[in-house]
């Protein structure tokens, strides 16, 4: 029989407790699968005194990250702390320089830090693995760096912050107001202690910031995605989508064209009928498009303890016997430069506007667009309140850039109140 | 830089195709993912002549694959013929002899010899990958063995086979019976040689024994699949099934129980809104469902050249990768006996069946089904065609035996005309 192999987990929240949880209640198990028995010999965390339901005595105890990483008597450092930098860097990079694999959940550090950090890794003949970083429970991470190695990856699309898709189908289910939902999800906890994160589409950027770095094979590049979060999007929205066979969802879509790298992190319309049409509540997709598979579909719950810390223990389970993979599919010192796309795929867009009641307001909208290159597949005018009317306008495919300044100019319109919502229909 | 790993590809139908295709076409890639170049040294095929829309000139050939597999010049076997037993066997077990890893998407043969096979690997330090015989694509074998290694899984289920799918979606869709259907199959070249492995279940109960193999640890055994084909649906039961909000489906499901382990392959009715009830068409599904991480749902093509060489490759590269997983996740001496369990788990049953029309027909069949202990929960009877009446039944949750014990019964009753269909209904 081989040794053991011997965790230091750091962090014990409620994903570092469930880890701590599977490796107690399921040690026969996972020894048959892995080859050897996974022991933890040492923990951190903020406070030691803290209940977290799980027995922590049999285990050292480290105030301090860095010194857990550097201990002697762990192979592997379970990261599960979180933050961009501070600790969570700290004991990261004094894990790979004293010899050890990481397993992480944490998806901003390696947005910020990916490429560093898998070259460090490189360097020390160790791996970073963070299934759990994208996707909760769902095996992406592993499914698109070796089930679909054989692929050309054409394109990758996720439902990937489940407190986004929450609001969104409640807002949908019941038609209340982003902010009530919003209001309802902060007392409920699904927000991170900064909201921007989720709502933003940060927390989600992150994510399909390194399934393109593995997709397309190069340098992890978060501070190109096109950010836009959930905060503008009405009852109204989501109800005119749907008459017109759509559903509104948080998207994120990466693609490799002849201009460079895509990636956005935006509120779409996908048709209602699609897998990520029907997707409820907290539940998360990918979708990947290969050359050769077509459309590789995974769905499952995105966060929460027993999903994100199964995650985590498919990584360490692959450690264990001795899987090491480079974090990003490849070496890194192979990953090419993630040159951002300066404009992004053409696609039908959905525009909300409220035109005042005057004659002619609809022609002057109709004629900027027409003006900009932009023709129009679509267009319903409702009745008038008070003084406004909405408007609803899809769009045949556009560029975005073209789409930007012709609603610009559309809101510079004596005849047009309030800013315009426009959300791009995606062909999933 | 390492060595090139050496395939040797035995059996060149469309899948084997597929597979010089994307080496040929991604060299680079997949070398760029590998870590080292993937190289076709030696093919095998029946016909040499034959133009498969590839270039071979560049690789020995090999008229028997028993002799490639055991050419010193390859590293892997990558064995595409199919077929239980005969040459795929025989060149499976030279190629383990002589030290080759072996890559396969044939079911049929790991299904019956998957237990010898894998054995046989484990003493001579190789292993057998198969992740293109289950769902095509679809990387399940990789998610079940390696994603999801952390959780106690509970239930595995899948639709696995395109074709049965085909056929139920063109009958619910068209309106058309089955026969018409089965024979648009056929024409279309949907069909096994022997379609019985398609629509008697047999080709899904496969790759449903090989799932079950891996997710608990146990034997394959296959003989145990309780296999139940799609010939005996009609429109009729579909257009029921929908009325009552479900749809019909090949299913595959096993679930260990206290009992034993459960692996059944049957049409089954389930809910029309769950992503098994939204599968149209050739598409494949297979749900996994952990106690750490829920339900994971994968989806994607079954079949096709792309989707199977695609998986095929990713067996490749990860052997290349030095990625040596055993065949069933934990070595083969280690996989326990998979008791079958002597029952399934009780459900709630669908029955159609023609009643005549007499005074008190309804009541023998209701007063029967009582006596079997089995209670009703809803219950339609239509008007009459001719003499007889369809009646469906849906019964609340009872065992298989007692519902097989009432229905010869009902069949038994003179009021009752023909044989009687019987359809679980799966909690999915």
């Amino acid at each position: 029989m081989t040794t053991p192999i011997r965790l230091g987990i750091a962090g014990l929240g409620t994903v570092g407790a469930g880890v701590v949880k599977i490796v107690q209640r399921h040690a026969a198990m996972i020894e048959a699968r892995a080859g050897r028995a996974v022991d933890i010999t040492a923990v951190s965390a903020r406070s030691r005194d803290k209940d977290r339901g799980v027995r922590l005595s049999a285990y050292a105890w480290e105030d301090d990250p860095v010194a857990l990483a550097r201990r002697d008597d762990i192979d592997v450092l379970v990261e599960l702390m979180g933050g961009t930098d501070g600790p969570a860097k700290a004991a990261t990079e004094a894990a790979l320089d004293t010899g050890k694999d990481v397993v992480t959940a944490n998806k901003a550090m390696l947005a910020v830090h990916g490429q560093h950090l898998a070259a460090m890794a490189e360097d020390t003949g160790r791996t970073i693995r963070f299934e759990a970083a994208v996707a909760g429970g769902i095996p992406i991470v592993k499914s698109l760096t070796e089930g679909l190695a054989g692929n050309d990856v054409r394109r990758v699309m996720g439902v990937m912050n489940g407190t986004c898709n929450y609001i969104l189908t409640r807002m949908e289910n019941e038609r209340l107001p982003y902010e009530e939902v919003f209001e309802d999800a902060r007392k409920l906890g699904y927000l991170e202690a900064d909201p921007n994160l989720d709502v933003g589409g940060i927390d989600a950027g992150h994510k399909l910031s390194l399934l393109a770095a593995i997709a397309f094979g190069t340098k992890v590049n978060f501070p190109a995605v096109e950010l836009e979060g959930i905060g503008n999007i009405t009852t109204g929205d989501i109800e005119q989508a749907a008459d017109m066979g759509f559903r509104v969802k948080l998207l994120g879509v990466a693609q490799m064209t002849g201009r460079g790298l895509e990636q956005r992190m935006s509120p779409c319309l996908v048709p209602a009928q699609s897998p990520l049409g029907q997707l409820e509540n907290a539940t998360n997709m990918v979708v990947v498009e290969g050359d050769a598979v077509g459309q590789v579909v995974l769905r499952g719950a995105g966060a929460g303890e027993g999903p994100t810390a199964s995650a985590v223990m498919s990584d360490v389970i692959d450690i264990a016997r001795g899987i090491r993979v480079a974090p990003f599919g490849q070496p890194a010192s192979q990953l090419a430069d993630a040159v951002a796309a300066n404009s992004s795929t053409p696609a039908p867009y959905y525009m909300r506007l409220s035109l005042a009641d005057k004659p002619g307001a609809l022609a002057k909208v109709a004629t900027t667009l027409g003006e900009a290159g932009i023709s129009i597949d679509r267009m319903r005018q409702y009745g008038h309140m008070a003084t406004t009317a909405p408007v609803l306008i899809v769009t045949h495919k556009t560029g975005r850039s073209a789409l930007k300044d012709a609603v610009a100019k559309i809101e510079g319109l004596d005849v047009v109140k309030g800013p315009i919502v426009s959300l791009r229909i995606e062909d999933v």
